[in-house]
């Protein structure tokens, strides 16, 4: 869908009217480590006033916990490794102590939660990723979302909470990025929601000063990202998370926002993080 | 509902002609801990032609993970005392890794398994167990049984996994036995459904000589039991699992089956096991 240009686009806007709002929200480790954020944080989420789902990682608990046990992990551009008792370890973090503390969380503040790996009613569907010279072992790609069942969660007033651990139909869990989750899931949800994505990470936004964390860009167009680009403001680790938010509002996502998890009211009200426009 | 008698029980018996037929089956760790009697047990499980839902236990697994991570286990009459980090080892074990495997093999036979925890929609609310004299710790009794979730996913189609962890409904994730929660949900659905509660264990039913395996008592009234009891081949740990398969069958449960996993279709059909009924 992102190569069918403005025309379509404003069509699809003027549907967009029509369909109700969605809230995509997405917190790392930063968030999950420390209880006092994690309490702050479920409470904002639990009052956010429309549909929503959470979408989670833990990869800092997922290492402690496997250095616990004597499993050595391993890197490779910043992507673990999953060799089979790494995939137990991330199992049981992400699907078990994570999402289960989470949605315990979220229930005790009103919040309908319910966790969901991606095998849980077959909600993500993802292929192995094929070793292109790096065997990551079982790490997944996203194949398909089921619309349908998160559909039908959100009408039925629930708030899915999905950890990054997906299978592949045939009986395999995979271990899968959470920004990539959450990207999917928004970009599929786009034909039935006005989605806005929230990434929540350690920063207020993306900064033009990556000294000063309040210079904080509050727009980004693609025509900006350009000049961003050559410019040398955003660079290393920014560059991925910006490129797969341009392709989720190229993909009908309303916004994406990027910002910090201790201000996600004011992100959620537009008055806080860095928004990826599609112009 | 125990102590209502007969004549409550015939018009019970009666409403009970109209209801779907439920199957609940609950499975241990045998079966959960080797690979091979998993897939059979899961192939088996997709293909029972009717509504169910499963609940899985898993203590030897998270005794092994407990161990691998140097943390003590203390059980005190059988059960595990749970403290804080033995139950961020229970919710990995069994939320996680457990869950999400029996979820993924069902999926990949067909069935459309949907893996819960108690917090997960509010499905089971359970209490901390109060200390007597005993201080289990984050062990919890189950309160209430969401009755409107499990009958909305069993009316999609979907077929509930639960697992033995449950909340108390202000955050905090609680240790549940997986029999008790087995026996509350079939007696809780009892009223919607006509339930048969399978419980698969080691043995190819209750035994009237436990030094032969082949000796299953193919039917238990309560008028037996007393004589079983009476006799003293019926004694230990046979003892509080019949006196909860009886709870069960006087709560509207249509039948209760003891039996090994790898008959499971046999005891589907009442040609394995010992079945528990109500006069």
């Amino acid at each position: 869908m992102g190569s069918t240009g403005s025309v379509i686009s404003i069509a699809e806007n003027d549907l967009m009217m029509e369909k109700p709002q969605l809230f995509i929200v997405k917190i790392g480790g930063a968030v999950i480590d420390d209880e006092a954020a994690l309490q702050q944080f479920t409470q904002g989420f639990a009052t956010i006033p429309a549909a929503k789902i959470l979408v989670h990682g833990g990869g800092r608990m997922a290492t402690t916990v496997a250095e616990g046990m004597g499993i050595q992990q391993q890197l490779v551009g910043g992507r673990r490794i999953t060799d089979a008792e790494t995939l137990k370890v991330v199992t049981m973090v992400y699907a078990g102590w994570i999402n289960k503390q989470v949605v315990a969380l979220l229930q005790a503040k009103g919040c309908h939660a319910v966790g969901l790996s991606g095998a849980d009613g077959n909600v993500i569907l993802a292929n192995k990723r094929q070793a292109d010279g790096i065997n990551y072992g079982f790490a997944g790609d996203v194949l398909a979302v089921n619309v349908q069942l998160l559909t039908q969660l959100i009408d039925q007033n629930a708030t899915p909470v999905l950890c990054p651990i997906t299978h592949d139909g045939a009986g395999q869990l995979l271990n899968t990025n959470a920004d990539t989750i959450a990207s999917e899931v928004a970009k599929t949800l786009a034909k039935n929601y006005r989605v806005r994505l929230l990434y929540c990470f350690e920063q207020n936004g993306v900064l033009s000063n990556r000294h000063n964390p309040d210079s904080v860009i509050r727009e980004i167009t693609p025509q900006a990202f350009v000049a961003l680009k050559a410019g040398g403001v955003v660079s290393d680790g920014m560059l991925p998370k910006l490129e797969n938010a341009f392709a989720a509002v190229d993909s009908g996502v309303e916004r994406v926002v990027i910002g910090a998890a201790q201000n996600l009211a004011a992100m959620v009200n537009g008055n806080s993080g860095t928004a990826i426009i599609n112009g």
